[in-house]
C-alpha cells in the first residue's frame, strides 16, 4: 500500500495570541504526509527552494515520509506564507504569500509515484490538480482538497477535477459557495453529482460532516482548552483520513463503516495538529497517543456511553 | 411529575426566503411547552393580551399544556416580534419588537405551578428569572436560557440567576461572550463554576455539546435539506432536554447517560421545530416520529456503525 500527496511545502510565519514562529516547516503536502505516515507509507510530491535544507527534510524522514519527488530548484525560494490569528481562532488574516518555486510548480512524479495505489490532490491550482491525477491513473482511490481561490478564479477546472476523484475534502462554506446552495446537505448531494462517491466537509471548530451515498455522519471536534496554531489541521485531518482509508486496502472507500473510521482518525490528528504550532505536535506524536484520542472520541459521541477503559 | 415554564408568549411575523406568516403563534415558553409536552405534564407561565383568542390556546391544549397560569392582561396586546432570515439562516434580522403586556410582566405562580419538580426559565431579564426560581424554591430540577441583551445590560443578574439553576443553555458565542473567554471548553468550566451542574452550548446547524463535571458530550444537528423557519429551534431544544429528563425522576441530571439522552431529545425537537413555520411542525409531531428521528440520531452519530432498524 502507498499513498502519494501532491500540494505545497513551505515556511510559514504564524502569530496566535498564544505565542509566534516566524520561519517553520509547513505546507499542506507536509502536514497531510506526518498525519497519513502512521498508517502507510507516504511519497510526497512538491517543490523547495535553497532554504529549504536537512533539517525539514528530517522532520519528514523521521516519520518515514519517502521525499524522493521533491523537487528542489536551483537559486529559488521555497513558498512562503505568514499570517496570524486573533482570539477567534477561526479568523485569520493573511499578510505575505511568496510563491517562490512553487509559483512555477508542474508536478513531475516518479514512476514510484504514479504507481501508488493511493493519491491526494491537495490545496493547489485545479489543471495541477487534473495533469496529477491524469499521472496517477492507476490510483485505486483519490482524494482531492481545495479552497475559496479556485472557485472564485477557477470554478469550470475544479469541477473537472472534482469529477474525477473519489473523495472531496472541502469546509463547509466552500461546499456552499462552489454550488450556490445555503443548505449543507443539498450542496453535498450536488458534489456528489459531479463525481465523488464521499463529501466530508470540514466544519472547524465544530468538526466534520460526511455524506456517502444517502449516508450521513458527523464527528465534533476533540474538545480542547488550548488550540496554538490552527494552521494545518485540514491537511492533517486529510492525511489522517486517506492514511487510516489507505491501509485498509481495496474496497474500503465503499464501506461506511470504515469511511466513519476514517473521519475519527482524520479527526485525531487535526486535533493533534492545532495543540502546538505547526508540525511540532504531529512530528513527535505516537500511535499509541492516536489510539487513545480514537477512544476519547468514541465516549464523546456516544449517546448511550461508552465506559471508560 | 410536573415541569413549569417561564418566558415569553407571542406573535410572530417570520419571513424566510421559503415563505413568510404575517402573525402565528410563538414565544420562548410555546415553544418550549409543545415540546416538552411529549414527555410530562407541562403548565405555562406568561402574559398575554386581547388579541390572544381561543385558536393560540388550542394550539397548547391539543398538546394537553395547563395554561391555568397564563395571564390575560385586559387592554393589553400579546408580545410580537417580527424577523427576516436570508439565506444564511443562522443570520436574522429583527424588523420590529412590541412589548406590549411582555413589557410589565411581573411572574405570579399558582400554588401548583410553585411545586413543580422541575423549572425552565426561558429567555427574559434575569432579575424576573431569580423571582421566579426563588417562588418555585421546591424545584429539584431548574434549567435556564438567556441571550446576550442580558449580558449587555444585566451582566451582574444574570450571573446570580446562573448560580441559583442546575442547567445552562446558551449559545456558543453567548458562552464565549459571558466568560470573555474564546475557548469554548474553558468558557463552559467557568460557566459551572458559578453553580450550575452541567452547560448546554447550543450551536445551530452544527448542532449542541454539553459539558458536565469532566465529561463532555456533542451531538449535530440532524441534516435537514429543507429548514423553513429557524424560529424557536433553541426553546424547542430546551423543551425536549428538560421534558425528558424531568420524567425520568429525581437524580436524572446526575445521570450522564440521561443527560445525553435528554440531549438527543432536545435536539430532534428542535429539529421538528424548523421544518415547518412557528409551532406548525411541532403541533401535529407524534411521539412515534420522535423516537424513530432518537434512532436516526444513533445511526448518524455511531463510528462503529449502528444496523438500520
Amino acid at each position: 500500500m502507498s499513498l502519494v500527496v501532491v500540494g505545497s511545502i513551505a515556511f510559514d510565519a504564524v502569530k496566535t495570541p498564544f505565542g509566534e514562529r516566524e520561519k517553520m516547516l509547513g505546507g499542506s503536502a507536509v502536514h497531510f504526509s506526518l498525519a497519513a505516515s502512521f498508517f502507510t507509507d507516504v511519497r510526497v510530491v512538491g517543490p523547495v527552494g535553497d532554504d529549504f535544507g536537512d533539517a525539514e527534510y528530517q522532520v519528514l524522514h523521521d516519520r518515514g515520509v519517502n521525499t524522493d519527488d521533491v523537487e528542489h530548484v536551483a537559486g529559488g525560494e521555497t513558498f512562503f506564507w505568514k499570517g496570524v490569528y486573533g482570539w477567534d481562532l477561526n479568523d485569520r488574516e493573511t499578510l505575505a504569500t511568496e510563491l517562490g518555486v512553487f509559483g512555477e510548480f508542474e508536478p513531475k512524479l516518479s514512476e514510484a509515484s504514479k504507481s501508488a495505489d493511493t493519491l491526494f490532490l491537495a490545496n493547489i491550482q485545479p489543471d495541477l490538480q487534473r495533469q496529477v491525477r491524469a499521472q496517477c491513473d492507476g490510483a485505486k482511490l483519490s482524494g482531492l482538497d481545495s479552497m475559496n481561490l479556485w472557485i472564485d478564479v477557477a470554478r469550470d477546472s475544479l469541477v473537472q477535477a472534482i469529477g474525477e476523484v473519489d473523495l472531496l475534502f472541502m469546509n463547509d462554506a466552500e461546499v456552499r459557495q462552489l454550488t450556490e446552495q445555503p443548505n449543507l446537505v443539498r450542496g453535498a448531494r450536488a458534489l456528489m453529482e459531479m463525481g465523488p462517491r464521499a463529501i466530508v466537509a470540514k466544519q472547524g471548530e465544530y468538526g466534520a460532516a460526511l455524506f456517502s451515498g444517502d449516508s450521513f455522519f458527523a464527528l465534533p471536534a476533540f474538545p480542547l482548552e488550548d488550540v496554538f496554531d490552527p494552521t494545518g489541521a485540514g491537511d492533517s485531518f486529510a492525511g489522517g483520513f486517506l492514511g487510516y482509508l489507505a491501509a485498509q486496502g481495496a474496497g474500503a472507500a465503499e464501506d461506511e463503516g470504515e469511511l466513519r473510521r476514517a473521519m475519527t482518525y482524520g479527526s485525531v490528528l487535526g486535533s493533534f495538529c492545532v495543540e502546538e504550532f505547526g508540525t511540532e505536535r504531529v512530528g513527535r506524536l505516537t500511535r499509541e497517543e492516536i489510539d487513545e484520542r480514537f477512544d476519547e472520541f468514541r465516549r464523546i459521541t456516544a449517546i448511550e456511553g461508552v465506559p471508560a477503559s
